[in-house]
């Protein structure tokens, strides 16, 4: 393993971080706030990433490896420095549940420790948030958009790239990986600033909006408020759930639309099957709540906004759903599995993993009566890659493996029922925060031990990286010398 | 399709079921009970089945679709013509509960409708255990083995076969697939013949003997008493845990002990596995349990007992497990997926499968390393083709659909929670029996809506079948004209 080239990225990545906590050091100065929980981490960051990026290795090679091994280091990493201003501002002292609250936040889970969040000062509301934001595209992402060329032969460095983003394959919208990099950040950008403008017509104020318009951005869900978006006027809610909606749809759709390609960008197959599954979700849970509301508008607003919640794995809520009639949770958890679509800012499996998996399987009953026809698999008008399958399938046994164990690990550990244990493996693992029963929208992660925590806190990272660089991390043959 | 050759070895099936019917027509004698639940559906049967099959077609082809479309029609004819025995007897009247537990009884599931069944006419119990022995080798493998070698040209008939043998392949122990059918059954009888004798060295009698050697030879766990087997002495208990186990394990292992094979016979890397799953399983739970328990012989006694109830997937109970600590659940909710091992009268995904998946999965992290190489999966010390991961994969997912569909459908139609909804799929699909919460061991699925029931239903015999057969009979596909 080429470990110099490994230190050196780490340390730009270590080095962003303390740019990035710039934002909340400037919110706590604006609201006259104590700055020195952001101060200290950020000296941190800005020296220990400057030493180990100080002298750049003479081989820049990466290869996937590499790759892999960089991606988890970083995340880790900041995520421990990134703990640090809630530590050091007393908002939650203890490490563990700082360690927790920021890997939510990095992985834009939004699952929480905290149960009472409105008495916290304001800088540190807006870090939380702010996490979300650099978690939805990436910190390695964000190096390649910025990073001066010669830093990095950037074709190697898209293995990285690829363990970081989300989605069963990276497509390359143009041909340079950083050019790449840069179009997608300049949409995230893009889309936040419209999100954060829209908000402030509503009932929240800038600081509201900022908080909510980054964190809707990363699909995250931390929110500012104990009942999360209960309380803010249907407007607020209304342009939250679209803009959900939007950032778990694939980013090419919008470069292809942006270039003037719009047949092209809306002709994916992914995007209808991801509509339609909302669209129905939306309808049925809308009717199953119907009850529960004054009216029709109110069942279907709230309806809405928790299927584009829990389809964006963002986690926000307007209506504690964990009160809904058992069939809606049942919709909704599975909702939770789905996610949104690759090369979003969402989590989960993907529509598009679940759509390449439903036609392989599919397939096998034609293979059944037909055994000796080739049949090949298609998806977004293209033949699939015996590849793709291949490694779509091991992907979601390896998930479905850790889903199982951590499930098991959490029932162990707390005594708690089945539900409790299954919705909070589920919800951490495809990073869409809140889960059911004792962990539903109305609760928090507070009360659970360290080690499950650090059992939930594995499955962010794993759902937010799918799966591979946290394995491979921890895996022996990784590690193993090789000739 | 070759229709004619389809009807002619369905009415061999139906014709079958009527001289099985003999068995309790005598018990029912030997018990002075009335015969005429028995003869009704025997005539039936020997009237049908002899109509059916009165003409051999000179065309004696049998294709894959031809197979799975027989298997399929013949276990939907069988649970029928098996249920009225159970309606004109009056032991449950309504149709849709008898032909629930008719299904149950074939596939060898044994969940109940009914609460109380001690009362019954002791003809009818042992129909409902007999039921579960027929199931448990399957009566396409009966026809083979009892068949005159001109009726089907045998070779053809191998796909019929393979889609009632459990398992993913048919190993064929001997060159010709009608000797396989005779050895397996002659191990299966005489398995069989042991345990029944040595329950007779117990505290039951001849006929509570005859009922559960057949009940758990089939891995079925239909018994005779309301609350299983909780009553019955430790001895019976024990040794009736030891035959789930054994009856649970691929019958070639018995077939190459028997040829003298000793050392191939216990080769099976997926026996170990087994072993070994089910040690550590017994383990644990023992402790889990041991606060429960006057002594930890008890505690282990009960724990293995209910490990080798639900990993063989027969279903029999002496403690009320949906009373234990959630972990214990837990565990025993997680053996029901694996079950037993292929070529087994055991249910479930079986353990070869879940072997396969988990070294397929292993593979994919070595290839995200090395791309290139070129990395085969070894099962058994050999190299496992592409077709069969291929398939296997595509079972589980198919598998994973069906099971999410159901729950979902049965918490939709019967709102109950989630853990019921869930379990009472897994339980079905997998042929155990008993799930948890309100389907747990200490009730029954009697209270649930005629679609609840039809779902489970479908579930059992998807579930005995290994999914394809019925899917394929439902498939508009397999009913298209093809030139």
């Amino acid at each position: 393993m080429n470990y110099k080239m490994v230190t050196f990225v780490l340390g730009r990545a270590i080095f962003a971080l303390g740019v990035f906590l710039a934002l909340p050091t400037v919110c706590a100065i604006a609201f006259k706030e104590s700055i020195i929980p952001f101060l200290v981490p950020m000296a941190i960051s800005l020296l220990i990433g400057a030493l180990l990026s100080a002298k750049k290795p003479a081989d820049s090679r990466m290869l996937s490896l590499e790759g892999f091994i960089c991606v988890a280091l970083s995340w880790i990493a900041l995520s421990l420095i990134g703990c640090l201003p809630l530590i050091i501002s007393g908002a939650i002292p203890s490490f563990i549940d700082a360690f927790f609250e920021t890997i939510s936040g990095f992985t834009t889970t939004g699952a929480s420790v905290l149960a009472e969040i409105e008495t916290l000062p304001k800088g540190i509301l807006l870090w939380r948030c702010f996490t979300q934001w650099i978690g939805g595209m990436g910190v390695l992402v964000f190096l390649l958009a910025v990073m001066p060329k010669a830093d990095i032969k950037s074709t190697k460095f898209m293995h990285a790239m690829k363990a970081e983003m989300p989605g069963p394959s990276v497509a390359k919208v143009v041909p340079k990986i950083a050019d790449t990099a840069r179009v997608m950040y300049g949409i995230y950008i893009a889309l936040t600033i419209v999100l954060f403008v829209l908000l402030m017509f509503g009932d929240m104020n800038v600081y509201e909006s900022l908080c909510h318009a980054v964190s809707t951005a990363g699909t995250g869900g931390f929110g500012i408020k104990n009942d999360s978006l209960a309380s803010y006027s249907a407007y607020s809610q209304y342009v939250i759930a679209v803009f959900m909606m939007l950032f778990a749809i694939n980013f090419n759709v919008y470069f292809l639309i942006i270039i003037g390609n719009f047949i092209k960008g809306i002709k994916s197959e992914e995007l209808w099957w991801y509509i339609g599954i909302a669209s129905v979700s939306t309808l049925v849970i809308s009717l199953i709540v119907s009850g529960l509301f004054g009216s029709s508008e109110e069942s279907f607003r709230h309806a809405f906004f928790q299927v584009a919640s829990i389809m964006s794995t963002t986690g926000f809520s307007t209506s504690d759903f964990g009160a809904w009639p058992v069939i809606a949770q049942a919709i909704l958890l599975l909702l939770m599995f789905g996610g949104g679509s690759a090369g979003s800012t969402a989590g989960g499996i993907k529509i598009s993993r679940v759509l390449l998996l439903a036609k392989n399987a599919g397939r096998e009953i034609k293979y059944l009566l037909h055994p000796r026809a080739i049949i090949s698999v298609k998806f977004e008008g293209k033949k699939v890659e015996h590849e793709t399958v291949r490694s779509t399938t091991s992907y979601i046994i390896i998930y479905a493996g850790l889903l199982i164990l951590s499930s098991l690990l959490i029932v162990a550990f707390e005594s708690v029922d089945l539900v409790t244990g299954f919705s909070s493996a589920v919800t951490t693992l495809n990073n869409v925060g809140p889960g059911l029963a004792e962990v539903g929208p109305s609760s928090n992660f507070g009360g659970m031990s360290v080690v499950s925590k650090l059992v939930l806190c594995f499955n962010m990272i794993a759902g937010r990286l799918e799966l591979f660089p946290i394995l491979i991390l921890f895996s022996p043959m990784s590690w193993k010398k090789t000739a």
